[in-house]
């Protein structure tokens, strides 16, 4: 059998996929495993077939078990009939991947990064993280019986560390620019054999691919014009569109949607290198935004995302914190409570059928990547309203 | 074709099912829709199936649709290897009811609910609850367009009553004896036609079946010896007995588990009630654990648990708020985070094992009802530790 390679999405320098490589050695831009050409989805009505297992063929460089599971995957698609008909869309979905073992996209990709780390020998694993890749990480280090090595920004709310400490990783809060500590811990990786399973490794992006051949079989292979998927590292997005497009080679589905990167205003560093028709990412200064979960001001990815979006036909939007907000308030008057990240897509769909870049009757899935739980300071941006009674004037309500 | 009916678990008396009654007219013991005795599952491999769909013939008296959905169910069974090996068993497995649209189980019951509210008629629907039964309801109210009216007890804690108001349901804090608001709801629903879902209506207790089916097919029908289910009021652990039940009528399985269950000592009715030989259960005094979500100190199904465990040859335990730290921890070294009440079943375990009442060798599931960042406030029992370093000294860790 041939064997798979991962190559730069720079330079198109190649390296063996026997190795961890974050980025090209010669070029510095993110690695990403070959395109698969050719393979089958292995149907099953076994409900304890895993993503691996249904998708093996898309994945030939890994042992695959079905014992290497915390049941992650497979989270539903669902339909939102009143959206879609205030917004004159013929159809639109939202892939809730807050169904997830920690209630967020992460852990397909962390499942992934683990069973490449284990089939190269390593025996500890790290990452860094403000917010999902975190606890995600941690949770399949303990599953797997490997120790974890989680960084963070010194910054970090407190009400993020006990949901990662629960899992009992090695936590380090760090001081310092934490731009640099994504780099940094490469290094240390290197030398300390430590597999990083950052936001962009390519085994990280692997795992992504799986949301995309998830929707394709949710909507009976009739694919979507639009996927709208909220972006920081840009290793998730990234994924998305690579599953649509390994699905299209092997003859599954025959057109691809556009993918569109949406960012939040108060940090949105690809959406500012693309309107300014930029090759380059640069820099975000003081990046500000509810969406904590989105707020990288140096994407790792980001110039290989604007690459794969002129590919593509895609675009970038960004919104305001307070559309996101009320963004989320329509999602849970549909049913959904997701974190503000999650609800950027919305967001960016309202914005962009207000400014008709979206046409109407369109079909669209927005992706929604976490779990509203994870992010509950967000309540302060509200104005709940309760009563209170006794319970003899129970009637009178 | 036979019309469906439910009938009192208490005397046996019979009502229509197109009626919305949660207690006997006659006796006051909780309504059961009758045992489906015939049925296949209808297998798909389509990944938008919904659990109706795939369970239709065992709810012959609604109208399923596709679209009536947020995407509940279908979740995992995680095998826990480390544990089974440390407590000598020959398979152990954890249902995770944390990977639901409100992340938990009650998803399940409140779909069906609202169904047979919206068959019959109901605009308004409502619940009592300090729980995970409150967002539930509030979540798929807003899902359906139907109006929630939630009921809450005076004392909840400040932290649930926002995951619950994000829905925008109509919420009230009620002062008075809790225990009553239940009774109270029921005159309230029939006054006002509110539909309450309450925690042991009989469609609720429906819901609970698709557990059970889900649990026969994950293990391939290698049916467990025993299932721990965590109980409160008791809809969850009659919904679980009666979907093996049903399945065994159908011949689709050849034996039931013995149903297990599992209380915290600092509310256990069922297991005070049970160990004492008694039909009826007494209301527990000053009930205090940990584990809220199942602290019902006058369990509405009781009397029925205690029934239904007897012609099932199962039993119950308690254990202390320690043990089910304890099992809370267990849990999250295997990669899974789960709120206190669903860490009771591993606390159980290793009672049962201890004291041999479990056999070596044995196949056992446990019931995880929901997640663990619905319940943060356990983290203060935690002496959590992490380290805070320099950037620049990143290598010496």
């Amino acid at each position: 059998m041939k064997e798979h390679k991962q190559y730069c999405t720079g330079c198109s320098h190649k390296e063996s996929i026997n190795k961890n490589i974050s980025r090209c050695p010669k070029c510095g831009e993110p690695m990403e495993v070959e395109l698969i050409k050719e393979g089958k989805i292995n149907y099953s009505t076994n409900k304890g077939q895993t993503i691996l297992e249904r998708y093996a063929d898309f994945f030939p460089y890994l042992d695959i078990s079905r014992e290497d599971s915390l049941g992650e995957g497979f989270t539903p698609l669902t339909k939102l009939q009143n959206l879609a008909s205030d917004l004159g869309l013929k159809g639109l979905y939202l892939k809730n991947e807050s169904q997830n073992p920690t209630w967020s996209f992460k852990d397909r990709g962390t499942l992934l990064g683990i069973l490449h780390a284990e089939k190269l020998g390593y025996k500890k694993i790290g990452t860094v993280s403000t917010g999902n890749m975190a606890p995600s990480v941690a949770a399949y280090a303990s599953k797997f019986n490997l120790k974890s090595y989680i960084f963070v920004k010194e910054t970090i709310a407190e009400e993020k560390l006990n949901p990662i400490l629960i899992y009992n990783p090695k936590l380090f809060k760090v001081k310092g620019d934490y731009g640099s500590l994504y780099y940094k811990t490469l290094e240390l990786g290197e030398e300390k054999d430590i597999y990083f399973i950052n936001s962009d490794v390519p085994l990280r992006v692997e795992g992504s691919k799986t949301i995309a051949f998830e929707i394709c079989e949710q909507l009976n292979f009739n694919i979507p014009d639009y996927v709208i998927v909220p972006s920081s590292a840009g290793g998730n997005i990234r994924g998305i569109e690579k599953g649509f497009r390994e699905f299209k080679e092997a003859g599954i589905i025959d057109k691809i949607p556009k993918i569109i990167c949406a960012q939040s205003s108060g940090c949105s560093p690809i959406d500012k290198a693309f309107n300014e028709n930029k090759d380059k990412i640069e820099r975000f200064g003081n990046p500000n935004t509810i969406a904590h979960a989105i707020e990288n001001p140096l994407p790792p990815s980001g110039n290989q995302v604007i690459r794969m979006l002129k590919r593509n036909g895609g675009f970038t939007v960004s919104v305001e914190d307070k559309e996101i907000i009320e963004a989320q308030k329509n999602l849970a008057n549909n049913g959904l409570f997701l974190q503000p990240a999650s609800c950027v897509p919305l967001a960016a769909l309202k914005k962009l059928r207000k400014e008709d870049k979206i046409e109407e009757d369109a079909k669209v899935v927005l992706i929604g990547t976490g779990g509203g739980l994870k992010y509950t300071s967000v309540f302060e941006k509200y104005d709940f309203r309760y009563n209170e009674i006794n319970l003899e004037d129970i009637k009178t309500i």
